[in-house]
């Protein structure tokens, strides 16, 4: 019974995701899920990153309480929605479709859809995105791929963050790398670090992400 | 639907926990529930902790995959049963039942219970334990508390871990403090440190946890 409920949810989500990926393409706006641990830095990761994007961005701020992700987003200028699931792990199709009709999406090249901070739940929600973004910090430690395997999996690229911390929690960069290539072989794989006064592999990520929309708008 | 399901979920799970916690208390085995996000440190706390209890411990390691973590703390002599949830995202009662005859509890004083890495789904699920420590680490930033309410509000005691990296990850340990204590007034915190170069407040975690262990045979 619980597969059974768990399926069917499943479904719903997929297909609900599925429309909202039909009208962003139609709407020509390329969509980002990022996925990652409580504090792994997602927030900081879109403060540091926006200055490098020449695009029209909105920005979904997933959180189980407080507006504090989106208040840090609208401060960089960009539209935020928060949306709080009161308890609930992980965003889901539904929760974007609401929130959508708050956005200019004809002037709206990019959204970028900051999940819940949980490596597990939102893996298996599909929120119409074009490309899921697994951020990992390495303060986190050197084994986290293999122990949340589903949620490297699903992710088309990888940024290992606070990269400045790795050598102070004693985390071997290269290692980390074999081991998401491992469980996943077509994941890219980027180092970056967002702290104010210690950026780095932004300007690269943005130049990363700016291909890929051209791509996809090359492709239609 | 999805309510009642899970309320009857719930029932069932609570159920299963009260009578893990009849049958500890029978066998005079304190019991405890350690919960945080993926690479909190919530390994490296037993590794450094064990060594400071003079009692007879067991350990229960949860994790969506590998057997890592029951490697680590068999590596310190204290019996340690690994719970794959393989996919899972949260130990439950049922699984803690199920693996409960692997130990000799007569001869248990002391069973940990390390969750997995999830600073959310772990917060509903009673598995029979006198005592919740949530674990933070600091280089997760200092907003979690409010992010995750219930999860704080459902501690007896809160572990700011990672004590070192928080003047480099800008986290003003007073103002989490603060944090925690407007969310749950009855929570005790305590500051630790588990890197093998670096410890600190675990003699004083030891003596806090030995304290209780006692309290709860007074009261007995």
């Amino acid at each position: 019974m619980k597969l059974d409920l768990n399926m069917s949810l499943m479904e719903k989500n997929d297909a609900i995701a599925a429309a909202i990926r039909a009208e962003l393409q139609q709407q020509g706006v390329y969509s980002i899920n990022i996925i990652g641990s409580p504090g792994a830095g997602k927030t900081s990761l879109l403060e540091r990153l926006l200055p490098h994007l020449p695009l029209q961005t909105a920005v979904i701020e997933g959180d189980l309480a407080t507006a504090r992700d989106a208040q840090r987003i609208s401060a960089c200028a960009v539209p935020a929605v928060q949306i709080n699931t009161d308890g609930g792990c992980h965003l889901d199709a539904a929760m974007i479709k609401k929130v959508l009709p708050v956005f200019d999406l004809a002037k709206t090249d990019l959204l970028i859809i900051e999940n819940v901070g949980n490596l597990v739940c939102p893996t298996g929600f599909d929120l119409g995105e074009d490309l899921r973004i697994v951020l990992l910090s390495l303060a986190e430690g050197g084994d986290k791929p293999a122990k949340y395997p589903a949620t490297f999996l699903a992710a088309d690229l990888v940024l290992l963050n606070k990269i400045d911390l790795a050598e102070l929690c004693d985390v071997d960069i290269a290692q980390v790398k074999a081991e998401i290539a491992q469980i996943n072989p077509k994941a890219e794989i980027l180092e970056v670090c967002c702290r104010k006064n210690h950026q780095q592999g932004l300007e690269e990520l943005a130049a990363l992400l700016l291909a890929k929309i051209n791509a996809k708008k090359t492709q239609e």
